[in-house]
């Protein structure tokens, strides 16, 4: 049985989010259905990561066993062939007998994107977070320090979640800006739920100056929701790449 | 009565063009219904260009005459508010009496945009001209210098076109790319209808190696539809700014 690496870029616009579900189109099912018409049977696949109703991916991965009756540089095309056009099949590759998209990872990064400027832009509406106060872009950057390293992010992430081991490790948090364009580019060696999201509401709170840099080191170590700023919507967060 | 001048973008993926029609959603009419709801009376604006379905806009300008019951740089929050989420209205400004959107317009720009790589790529569907085959940029560049100056672009206009004087001067045509995105930027004193992504569909046909740059010469000269490169689709092009 070959076990097969897939990397998929997708626009979750109109997406109920990745996973498999009763109601509604997700990316999974999608994927799932065109290999289950490749292989006249149903085929499971294996997300890295679950990503909500909106959010898009340039780099998911997935994996799945399956003896494919195409040669693996050509599963990209038979796929796409057959795919709606808003997945796309970007890469297809023979990976070893044990590697499994979402337990093997060892880190993602995510791409987060701002528009800012008085008025929104309709070309952005579904690709970025539209904030029309201005934000101070030099004190994000500043606030950027704190989240770095191993923390427990307990504070930054959907209660409703039921992890148990709250403390992950963040490489890389950077925030650039092109004209009216914010982009903020996370790396880490996991993520809880809705943590990027609710780390950059809370670097926007700094951005309009409701808080300072400083603080969000008291902010962290408190381990509390409420003092985090808010979930940030979906429109404007990208999984860009799954490390492994 | 206020000379009013909009500054509009738009994004036309959900848009039958521009203009007002009996059927299909347009830009137009969105715009004219919100005017009409806010002055309980119908009004009409006149754009400076007619953009096909699917062709976006990052600086359409329109003009009406109304005296609006609201101060001038407040009307681009007053008619964003109304107005669907794919239009928004980016600057409102008070013109003198003689301004006329389309006939006081001495020029325009455009932006095509080109999605250049093996796989299709789901978030720029919308939003560029998807081709597979490699590109060659170097000679893409290398045929714009003779579209410059002042043609007789007969030959780069949809046949069922009635316009009598087809002599266009075009100052600027600029081809860029950025991984695998290829950006096309044409300034002009006016546009045929379609020229732009004809004249985008014959740098293409250099791209691709089947004619010279050279050859760009003899086409212009031709005066023969058939000569140039086939017309994009429109989903890859922007009006970027109209001069006056």
């Amino acid at each position: 049985m070959q076990n097969i690496k897939l990397l998929i870029e997708y626009d979750g616009t109109c997406f109920s989010g990745w996973q498999r579900q009763n109601n509604g189109r997700t990316v999974q099912q999608e994927i799932e259905k065109v290999l289950a018409k490749i292989m006249k049977r149903p085929v499971k696949i294996h997300g890295a990561g679950r990503t909500d109703a909106g959010v898009h991916a340039l780099g998911q991965v997935a994996s799945f066993k399956e003896n494919i009756p195409v040669p693996v540089d050509k599963i990209p095309f038979a796929l796409n062939s057959i795919l709606p056009e808003d997945i796309s099949i970007i890469k297809a590759s023979e990976v070893e007998e044990d590697f499994h998209a979402r337990y093997s990872a060892k880190g993602k990064r995510y791409i987060y994107q701002i528009y800012n400027g008085p008025l929104r832009s309709p070309l952005q509406r579904n690709y970025s977070y539209f904030v029309s106060q201005p934000l101070d872009v030099n004190k994000m950057q500043e606030s950027t320090q704190y989240f770095l390293g191993t923390h427990d992010f307990k504070g930054f992430m959907t209660a409703r979640s039921s992890v148990q081991n709250t403390v992950r490790t963040l490489y890389k948090l950077d925030v650039y800006f092109d004209e009216n364009l914010i982009k903020i580019e996370v790396e880490g060696n996991g993520f809880l739920y809705n943590m990027v999201r609710i780390i950059v509401g809370t670097l926007i709170k700094v951005g309009k100056g409701k808080i300072s840099p400083k603080e969000i080191e008291r902010i962290i170590a408190s381990g509390i929701r409420e003092n985090a700023g808010p979930t940030t919507p979906a429109q404007g967060l990208y999984l860009a790449e799954v490390f492994y």
